[in-house]
């Protein structure tokens, strides 16, 4: 059963097709879906960082429940308390727009420390086109403070390219910007991305 | 290892959740890394449709060689010789483009007719941001005919919505309108697609 996080089936290709070492580092990598059970599934040693405790368990028992160790454990992509040049792959699926801009910088600091040299990394960001762009109090250069779920959580968006100069010093493999039509509980939405897979020198 | 066909990873698991019968038609099955594999794997009865003989060959090998009979044969998504509602789901990849609009029409009506209802349809259409759009002799409309390994073939280009009227008909359950910046043999390439999946009603 493919699971929902289509992008990162051509990141997993990616790795798998890079002769990189079969270590990889999911940066919120909780919740009922886990993308790194794929990873394990093709012989990865899988670790997971997460903030929240429930949605760490929840990943965690879904492997349990397929036989698989996907460690993921409590952390901050802000603060990775892993050795530089870490893990032969390393991904963050949408979550690193929860931030303000500012943190985002200081997160790929960390998620490129810890990837190997010649090692990938996929990450993608919420763009400008997305329907709830310019909902609630603005902080500026298109970050918002909305609700999910009732909670209070920071959104940020960017313009097509203005996620481009984070992996300047990295080579591109592949970028995709796309906008989803779908409905999510009986309503129409559209959600904007912008994917990179890149490559660390 | 995941295959190259993305986002056919999101349709098959729509389809896996959608209670339809477990059979499957791809369109332009042929190659080297056929989808239906994938289909074949989660207990789908499969059947393939291919204009060329080679690549029909070589899908059908890519089965055997895991034990899988794809049941890939010759024929022309214009002229589908199976019975109205036929099949749970139905599916075109990166092929229904490599006709003139008037050809995509037809075509279309093929798969919905072979539908049965409640099934789902998946169909992938260039747009006009592809990078090739506007190469080439124009036989109007956006439609080109280009030179694929030397042979001539058209490429029929779409604007973002221009599709959404073939599918009038039918529940949309997702459109993604992307563009993938990536490099093809060494050259930075741009290509522009938008995918549909839709319910037969």
């Amino acid at each position: 059963m493919p699971l929902k996080q289509t992008p990162l089936y051509r990141f997993l290709k990616v790795c798998n097709e890079g002769r990189v070492e079969k270590s990889v580092l999911d940066c919120g990598a909780g919740g009922d879906t886990p993308f790194l059970s794929e990873f394990f599934a093709q012989g990865y040693l899988t670790t997971g960082v997460e903030l929240d405790a429930k949605r760490m368990a929840i990943a965690n028992e879904y492997g349990q429940a397929r036989g698989q160790s996907l460690k993921v454990q409590l952390g901050d992509m802000r603060r990775l308390g892993f050795a530089d040049s870490s893990f032969g792959c390393v991904y963050s699926y949408n979550t690193i727009f929860h931030m303000p801009k500012a943190d985002v910088e200081v997160a790929l600091g960390e998620l490129k420390r810890v990837l190997k040299p010649g090692g990938y990394l996929f990450v993608n960001f919420l763009t400008v086109d997305d329907h709830r762009c310019g909902e609630g109090p603005c902080l500026g250069l298109n970050q918002y403070e909305q609700l999910d779920d009732g909670l209070p959580v920071i959104h940020s968006y960017y313009e097509h390219s203005e996620a481009d100069p984070y992996f300047a010093d990295m080579t591109q493999h592949v970028k995709e910007t796309r906008i989803i039509e779908w409905r999510y509980e009986g309503r129409p939405i559209r959600q904007g991305f912008v994917d990179y897979i890149v490559q660390k020198r």
